[in-house]
This record gives C-alpha cells, structure tokens and sequence, in this order.
C-alpha cells in the first residue's frame, strides 16, 4: 500500500482490524499494532457544536476517528484532516471512503502546514494530542507508536497552529490528560476566549484522566468549569462487560452529542 | 473601638453581628454591613491538610474566619493572619480571643507585608481573595465592601505573596470563583508544585462557581483534578430551609475535613 508502512514498524497493510465505533454507524480499519483509537476521539467528536455546512478540521487526524465520528454524528458537516504520517493518512482516506463521508486529507506537520491548508479557517478545530511527555514516558520501540503516542511537537504548538486554523467565533476543542490542564489552559487562555473545561470522570468520586477543553477564537465570555461527565457506573472495574453510564453510552453507542452543560 | 470605622463607613462598632459557623462550635462577631463571610471561607479551612504543631497564615484573614474555622477543626495550629483594614484585624483579635483561639494578626499590605512576617514560613497559607473585578463589578458606595470585595491588588501578586510566605514542602490553597481559574491556575503553576483542583458543584449537574486550587512549595508531582464536591441536594432553590448534601452538612455544620480526593 505504501513503503512507508515497514519505514513505520507496522507489520503489514495486512495488520488492519476494522473496529466498530459509534454502535457499529461507522466502522474504521486500522493498524493491530501501534496507536489505536479508544474512546477518546470518540468523546472529542461528540462535544463539537457543529451544524451542517460548518467546516472542521482535525490537527493530527490518525485514521480520521473524530474527524469521521463527527461527519456521521452531523450530516453536511465538511471534514478536513491533517496528518504527518503518510500511511496514516491513506487509511484515514480509506476509512471516510468506505463509511461514505467525504473528508480532505492534508499530509504534513502541524508546524509546517502545506500552503493550501494555511489559506482556510474552519468553524471548528479539533484535537487529540499525544499523551505523553517525552522526557517522562518509556520510549517505544516501536516507530509508530512514538510518533502517535510519543510526544515530539510541544502542546504549545498544537494550540498554536489550532487557532490559527480556526475562523473568527469558531471553536477550538482538545480532548487531553488532565494532568496537563495547566499547560494546555494557559496555551487556550493565551489565543482564544470564552475557554469552557468538561472533566472527564472515570467513576463516581474518582479523579479525572481526561479532559475538553473548548476556546472560542475571539471570545470574550468568562471561564467556564462544567460538572463532569460520569463515564463508568461501578466504583471499580469488576467484570469484562462494559458498564457505561447512561449518558456515556448514548455518546459512545448512539452517537449522540456530548452537550457541556448537560 | 476604632477611629477607622467610620473612615470605612462603618455604621458603628455597635452595628456587627455575633453569628454562629461549624455548627456553634465557633461564633463571630462582623460587621452588619459590608463584606460578610458566607460558606466560603469555612470550606477553605476545611480543606487545609494541616495537623498539630503546624503553622498557618491567612493573607486577607479579614474578621478570621477561615483561620479560626482551621483552628478549630485542628487543636494546636498555630494561626496568623495578615489583615490590612484595622477595624478587621482588632475583629479578627477579638474573635480569636472570645473563642479560646491564639492568633497572631498582622496589620498590613500583601505587596508591603510587615518585617517580621517577611521573615516567617509557614506549612499551610490561604487566601479567599476578592471576588470581582474591578473594571468588571459595580462600584459599591460602602468603602469597606469595596476593600472586601473590590479588587485592589491583581490576583497573581496574591498567590506571589502566598508562595513567598510557605515553608518548602508547605500548601498554599486558595479558594476562588471558577471563572478566575484560568488565571489563578497559571499563577500557582509559575510558582508551586503540585498543583490540585477541587471543584464545588452547586447543584447537580450544574458548573461550578467556586473552585479550591492547592499548589505545594517546591512540588514535583502532576496536576490533579478531583471529583467536585456537590454542595445542595435539590435541582434548583426552592425554599429557605437548607439543603446542603450529607458531605457538605458534615464539613459545614459538624466542622469535619473537606477530603480532595473524598
């Protein structure tokens, strides 16, 4: 498929599972090896308050999880993405092309955007940052899994290149650790307005894992900290079986919206 | 009393209250007028992981509440507080005094502390700091509710003078409006470790209007953001009786710990 993929690490185009997402509306093949998308795009996706005719633009797309979880949670909304990593980018084609949405890839680095990407501005900007600092996470020893989960480009920048992307009144959400709230805060405080954090809450009384965090590009509205969103309803992880919450479940199997003030 | 009450537009010493906090296990005596102490200094002391024999410094103690209330909850603390009204400080005095409690209160300014203080550390520093914005409140005609509650000094000096005044390995805890996070966060991330985020939840479901943000002096460890603590039982005010949930009864009323991670 391409001679990247053995450059990367990953076995083979034929390592792909084709996992389901949003009760089985879209259905995303990716590598067996490496990063794989859990829930956390999926949350991200649901938060976008996006309408149809709206553009979105997810800063280091993968194989497209939010990117297409938000085109089959809001018909007619235009999806763009932006991937540094070529066979990343032709799954995240292949995936909007099976699931029938369209989507626009962008091949390049979020501190190098290609020139056609860095004329648009889009309503909405997404992301979902590598999770983990590089001075303090285990090197992989797996090429992939560095450049997706390893952390090379500073969360600065993420934001930075996000709101440059994002048109006047559009959003910027991130889904991120919690743990690195006050980095990501103060990047958001710095560029955008109106900053509004959903906790993530694994379960009842536990400390937040996750966070969204939303900024509106030229908004002037207060700081907002919403209640958490429940995702687990036992106090511990007791069985196999998945104990969503009813609100998490609607999100992560109906695909509904996951509303901020809800 | 006090030539400055009526330079503050105090009615008169003979205008103040004697009212009841932690369940009657502390009364104090404030001002009708102005700036009177609600449930928030009361759920600062509570948080305060402090024990016998340590040290703590209240910086805007005004009449001690949140200083007494610590003392109260914690036999053996040793209580100081930095006041820079007079009136407030010879009150706070006072109350210490009428409730068995030693306090020490320094008269002064946060950005001009008192020579002696300047030279002391202390294990625990708290602040309740103003609420509104200057540029962003109405202008009160009272001039002590504008000292209370009018924002003379910037919020980042406030945290400045908390960490300068903390004894490495100490907490400074601030209790604040939500909307101010932004901000409070990243001046307690210039300069402590640390750092833990307590929200408090109105009512269910709804977003906070107040936070509790802890840093630690020379702190190593990741930021963490607890579950909020839900403060009413009912979905909205819907009589004059309380309504406090069981875990906010318990610290309000029968004067127990308010437990981050509880």
């Amino acid at each position: 498929m391409d001679s990247n993929w053995t450059d990367l690490g990953l076995q083979s185009p034929e390592g792909l599972s084709r996992d389901r997402f949003l009760g089985g509306k879209l259905w995303l093949n990716q590598p067996r090896a490496g990063y794989r998308a859990g829930v956390d795009p999926v949350l991200l996706a649901a938060s976008i308050p996006a309408s149809a005719g709206q553009s979105l633009l997810d800063i280091g797309c993968g194989i497209g999880t939010a990117a297409l979880c938000a085109g089959t949670r809001v018909p007619g909304l235009r999806l763009s993405g932006l991937e540094r990593q070529a066979p990343y980018a032709a799954l995240a084609r292949r995936n909007a092309r099976e699931n029938g949405l369209e989507m626009v890839i962008h091949e390049g680095d979020l501190t190098r955007m290609p020139p056609d990407l860095r004329q648009e501005r889009f309503d909405h900007v997404i992301a979902n940052p590598p999770y983990f600092r590089r001075n303090a996470s285990i090197p992989s020893h797996i090429r992939d899994r560095e450049g997706a989960l390893g952390e090379e480009t500073p969360l600065d920048l993420w934001v930075d290149a996000a709101s440059r992307r994002c048109a006047p009144g559009g959003f910027v959400t991130f889904i991120h650790r919690a743990e690195r709230l006050p980095e990501l805060m103060a990047a958001f405080d710095a560029r955008l307005g109106s900053l509004e954090l959903k906790p993530l809450i694994p379960r009842r009384g536990r400390e937040s894992q996750l966070i969204l965090l939303r900024g509106r590009k030229e908004g002037r509205g207060a700081f907002r900290l919403h209640a958490g969103l429940l995702l687990h309803e036992n106090a511990s992880h007791t069985s196999d079986h998945s104990d969503y919450t009813r609100e998490a479940s609607r999100i992560l199997r109906d695909g509904e919206s996951l509303i901020f003030t809800g």
